[in-house]
């Protein structure tokens, strides 16, 4: 390795920031804003905005002839309509196995025989805590859709090789539906 | 395919939601937030929380000898040291090349021959409109790291097939890093 050698700055391994102050700028329905006073390693401080989330859900569903809905929806901050894989916030107090059962019948009208972990991720690690939890469905019977009145939706099922290119081409653009994606394919 | 028919919901497939009010509740250094009257295509009214964010930029740089550089950094909205490909948010009036080779310098004290896209993603549909912008970066040279006096992190260069494996088994869980590596092994 020689020249690309490994370093640390400003003196060591352990980087935490400390909070000085805590302050809620907003709290909203689906997100408060914090803009705390912060400490930082060298004492200096500084300041940390970000945004308080409870955490999502969102569910790979694989038929058994290897279809896979994703969902299209309006996606206001964009200002544009995404192809995403089902998914939700987490209700208070939900656990994540209920919510993702929950979405999967309100969004893709399907109930699944098994339900199995792809991990978890953090979608932006600068200025959120929100952690998406990934899941894989399997053995999918359709029991009809359960939306929202006013949430306005479509569904469309797609092999998931083609899921794969289009994650590759940049036609899928949205971060859950990439990594559930490509976590599956190197199961 | 049959029992798993594509559908449409609430009437078709046009769900643009348009802006009635725009509502700044906060105007920040890295962020500002909305909370936007809006009119869903049923023409009820409804509100949209989001943040606006300049975007980013992040580069899976990849040594001759198959080494790709790391930073660890704390964030703070996770309470947590978090590893990750070099990236930065976009100054005003930036190039997304010029940015990346800034960050490159600036972070990992490397300068590159090449630098290629790999496409981009949103990391958070739902609530914000940042775009981070992939990129892969070859022919690396070291010319030495100029970190900001106040900004802490850790560098480590991993084999890039044990980075494939920690993406798998959850030891990465930065959205941008796993993307990034997942696209690199299938390109």
């Amino acid at each position: 390795m020689g020249k690309y050698e490994d370093r640390e700055f400003n003196g060591g391994k352990d980087f935490t920031e400390t909070t000085t102050e805590c302050d809620y700028v907003y709290k909203g329905r689906i997100l408060h804003l914090r803009n705390d006073l912060i400490k930082l390693p060298n004492g200096k401080a500084s300041q940390r905005e970000f945004i308080e989330h409870r955490g999502g859900v969102a569910v790979l569903a694989v038929t058994d002839d290897g279809f896979v809905p994703l969902v299209r929806q309006f996606r206001y901050p964009l200002g544009a309509h995404v192809w995403e894989i089902p998914a939700g916030k987490l209700e208070i107090g939900e656990n994540p196995d209920d919510a993702i059962r929950r979405e999967l019948v309100e969004e893709a009208g399907l109930k699944a025989e098994s339900i199995t972990s792809l991990g978890a991720f953090y979608p932006t690690v600068g200025y959120s805590n929100e952690i998406i939890r990934l899941y894989l469905a399997k053995g999918l019977t359709y029991v009809g859709a359960k939306p929202d009145e006013d949430e306005f939706l479509e569904i469309k099922y797609f092999p998931i090789d083609e899921l794969r290119k289009k994650c590759l081409s940049g036609e899928i653009t949205d971060s859950k539906t990439i990594i559930a994606i490509f976590k599956y394919f190197n199961l």
